[in-house]
C-alpha cells in the first residue's frame, strides 16, 4: 500500500453533475461559457439540482420558494450579535450555518423531499447570514431580504441597504454561475465525506465552508486581494512578484490541480475586470492583474484560476476583501447541495486507509519508570 | 478511471498516528490491548499527539494546560442558551466549537505552537460544551470544571454537579483510551480534507463533529441504544433482531470497513459492560446484547464494532443516550487534532476526481423555448 499524496489523480465516486474533461468545464453537460453567458445563476441553480434547465414555471416555482426563506430565524440572527465584530467571515458563516440547523426541525429528516428542501434553504440563507454580518459588525441593523429579485440582487441590496445598479447585478450574477460547481473540488469533497456517514446536510455544508476557507482554494481569492494591496500600483508590480517568484514563494491565484493548460472560467472573470475597470473610469486593478498574469505565466507556466480576477471584479464592486470568500460560498453551495442530495441517492461510507510510516511493537512502560 | 466506492483500500496518506495491522489496532505502536488497561486518556492524548508516552513532568505539564483552558468563554455559553432545548446534541457541539473559534484570536495563527495550544484547547473544551448544555437545556446553570482532576472525572461531574464515583471514572477513562483514535476513519478523513486547503484546526474539527454524527460512524452508538430500548427486554431480542435480519435491515454496532474478524476494541468495551452490569446487579442489558451478538454474528457473520457494547456502558452510567456520541468526540477529539497537526507537517490538497456519467454537449435552450 504506498499513499497518492493529495488523492491526486484518484476517483473517489462517479457523479453526473459537473465535468472536466480535457480542460472543458460543464455542468449537467452544460458548457460553462454557455452558462456564463446566457443563464442566471437562479436557473443553474436548478440545473445543478434536477438534472436539467427549467423552463419559466419551474424558475418561478424555484425562486418563490427561495424567497420564502431567505430570511434567517431571528436566534440567529441574535447570536450574529454576540460575535465579535472583527470574527473571521468564513468563521463567522460557519457557525452561523451550524447555528441554522438547531430551529430547522427537519434537519435530520433523511427523505429525498426534505432535503431538496434544505438544499432551498441553504441557498437562500447564506446570502442573507454574510450581509447581515457585515452590517451588524457596524453597528448597523440586518436588512430583510426582498422578494422578487435575484439572489445577486438581494445579495447587494442586504449588504448595502440601497438597490443595487444593474450592472453591479449582472456582474454578481455572471460571478455565481461561474463558481456554482466544480466536480470534486475540496470542499465539496469534504461535504460528500462528512455526509456519507449519512449525517445531515447542515453537517455537510459546514465541512464544505470550512475547507473553502483554506489559501489553497476558496481563501485563494482575498488572498489575492492582499496581493494587490500590497503592491499597490503598476509600477510595483514587477518587483514585487520577481521577489516571491525568485523566493519560490506561491503566487495566490494561480495553478490547479486539474487545469494544466488554464481554468475555462478565468477568461470571464478577466473580462468582467476589464469591463468594470472602463466603467469606473479606472483600469489599475486589471492592469495590475494582466501583469502579473504574464509574469507568473511567462516565468513559471502557471495559469490564473477562478480566484484571480475575481478579486479584482469584487473590489470594483465595491466588495469589502473578507467577504470574497463567503461570496464564493454563495455561489458554491448550490453544487455542495447538489453533491449532497447525489451522496444520499447512491451512499457508501468513505474511508480510504492510511499507510503507518511509524514504529511498531512498542512495550508499554509504567509512568514511574520513563 | 473508473471509481473506488467509498474509497475502499485507497491509501489516502501516510500517517505514524495508529495503525490496523492485521486486525491489531495501535496507537503510535502500542498495542490498544495494553493501552486500555494500564494507560490514563491524558498519557494517550500526550502519545497521539506528541509521538511517545509521557513521563511524570511531562504528564502534569498537560494536565495543568488542559485545567487551564477547560472553561469555555461566557459568550459561547450565552450562545448557547439561546439554543433551543431539545437540539440535536451533536448539532450543538458542532455549533459551539464552531463559535470558539470566534473568541480565540490564535484562530488562523497556523503555526506549529498554535496549532498544538489549539488542540490542548480543543480537547479541555470539548467535554465543557457538552456538560454545559445537558445542564442548560434542564434549565440548570452550567458547572465550572474543578482543576486537578483528569477529563473523565471532570465530565462526569460537571454533567451531574457531584463528586462522581471511582468506578464511574475509571470506566468513563478506559472508554475515552478505546475511542481515542482510529487511523483514517470518516470523521478524521473529513478533518484532514478540510484542513488540507490550509484551514484552521477549528474548521477541520467542525468538520469532523458533523461526519461523527451519522448513524454509519460515530451516531452508531447512540443508535444501538434505541434499538436496546425498543427491545425492551431479554425475551424480546430474538424476535426482533429475526425479524430485521429477515428483512435485509442494518444492525447498528456491528460490521467494520477494515476489520473484518472482530474489531479489537468490542471485547473491552463487552467485559465493561459486564462488570458494570454486575456492580448495578442488573445484566439485563449486558445480556441483551450478547444475545444479539449470538445472533447477528451467527447469521451474518458480522461481529460487534467498539458502538455495540458502549451504548450499554454508558448507559449503565447514567449517561442520556443522546450524549453518547458527544462522548465520542470527547476522545476522538484528541485523534482528529493529532492528524490535523501531522496534516499541516506535510501538506497537499486533498482533491480527487469523479468519474462523469451524465449527458455531454448539451445545447444551451433559450427559457422562452423550454
Ligand atoms: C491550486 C493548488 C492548491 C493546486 O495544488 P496541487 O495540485 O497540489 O499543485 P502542485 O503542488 O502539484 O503544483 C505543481 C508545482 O507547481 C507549483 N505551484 C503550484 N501552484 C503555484 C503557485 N500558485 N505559485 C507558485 N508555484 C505554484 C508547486 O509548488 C509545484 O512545484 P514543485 O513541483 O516544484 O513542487 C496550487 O496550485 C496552489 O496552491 N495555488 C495557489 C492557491 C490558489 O490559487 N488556490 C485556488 C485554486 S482554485
Ligand atoms: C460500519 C459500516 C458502515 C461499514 O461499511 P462498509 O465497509 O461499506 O460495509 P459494506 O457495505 O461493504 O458491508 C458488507 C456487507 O455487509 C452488510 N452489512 C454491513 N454492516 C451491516 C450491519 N450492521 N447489519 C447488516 N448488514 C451489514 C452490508 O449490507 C453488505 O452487504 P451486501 O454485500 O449484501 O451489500 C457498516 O458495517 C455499517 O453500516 N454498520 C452499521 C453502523 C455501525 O455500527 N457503524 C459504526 C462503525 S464503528
Amino acid at each position: 500500500m504506498t499513499a497518492t499524496k493529495g488523492l491526486e489523480g484518484i476517483v473517489a465516486t462517479t457523479s453526473s453533475i459537473s465535468s472536466i474533461i480535457d480542460g472543458v468545464l460543464t455542468y449537467r453537460g452544460y458548457n460553462i461559457d454557455d452558462l456564463a453567458e446566457y443563464a442566471t445563476f437562479e436557473e443553474v441553480v436548478y440545473l445543478l439540482w434536477f438534472g436539467n434547465l427549467p423552463n419559466q414555471d419551474k424558475l418561478s416555482e424555484l425562486r418563490e420558494r427561495l424567497d420564502e426563506y431567505a430570511a434567517i430565524p431571528s436566534a440567529v440572527i441574535d447570536q450574529m450579535k454576540l460575535y465579535p465584530s472583527n470574527a473571521n467571515t468564513m468563521a463567522v458563516l460557519r457557525s452561523a450555518i451550524s447555528a441554522l440547523a438547531l430551529y430547522d426541525v427537519t434537519a435530520n429528516d433523511m427523505s429525498r423531499e426534505a432535503n431538496v428542501d434544505k438544499a432551498i434553504k441553504l441557498q437562500a440563507q447564506l446570502p442573507t447570514i454574510i450581509a447581515a454580518f457585515a452590517r451588524i459588525r457596524e453597528g448597523k441593523e440586518p436588512i430583510s431580504p426582498k422578494a422578487g429579485h435575484s439572489i445577486a440582487y438581494n445579495f447587494l441590496y442586504m449588504l448595502n441597504g440601497e438597490e443595487p445598479e444593474n450592472s453591479a447585478v449582472v456582474a454578481m450574477d455572471k460571478a455565481l454561475v461561474l463558481h456554482a460547481d466544480h466536480e470534486l473540488n475540496a470542499s465539496t469533497f469534504a461535504a460528500r465525506v462528512t455526509v456519507a456517514t449519512l449525517s445531515d446536510m447542515y453537517s455537510g455544508v459546514v465541512s464544505a465552508v470550512g475547507a473553502l476557507k483554506g489559501p489553497l482554494h476558496g481563501g485563494a481569492n482575498e488572498a489575492v486581494m492582499q496581493m494587490l494591496e500590497e503592491i499597490g500600483s503598476l509600477n510595483r508590480v514587477e518587483d514585487y512578484i520577481q521577489h516571491k517568484l525568485d523566493d519560490k514563494e506561491k503566487i495566490m491565484g494561480f495553478g490547479h490541480r486539474v487545469y494544466k493548460n488554464g481554468d475555462p472560467r478565468a477568461k470571464h472573470l478577466q473580462k468582467m475586470s476589464r469591463e468594470l475597470g472602463n466603467m469606473n473610469g479606472n483600469l489599475e486593478l486589471y492592469e495590475m492583474s494582466t501583469r502579473i498574469e504574464e509574469l507568473v505565466t511567462g516565468q513559471k507556466g502557471l495559469k490564473p484560476n477562478v480566484d484571480f480576477y475575481s478579486a479584482s471584479v469584487y473590489t470594483m464592486l465595491g466588495i469589502p476583501r473578507d467577504l470574497f470568500t463567503p461570496i464564493f460560498a454563495i455561489s458554491r453551495v448550490s453544487g455542495w447541495t447538489a453533491h449532497i442530495l447525489e451522496q444520499y441517492e447512491n451512499n457508501r461510507i468513505i474511508r480510504p486507509r492510511a499507510e503507518y510510516t511509524g514504529p511498531l511493537s512498542q512495550l508499554f512502560i509504567p509512568i514511574q519508570e520513563r
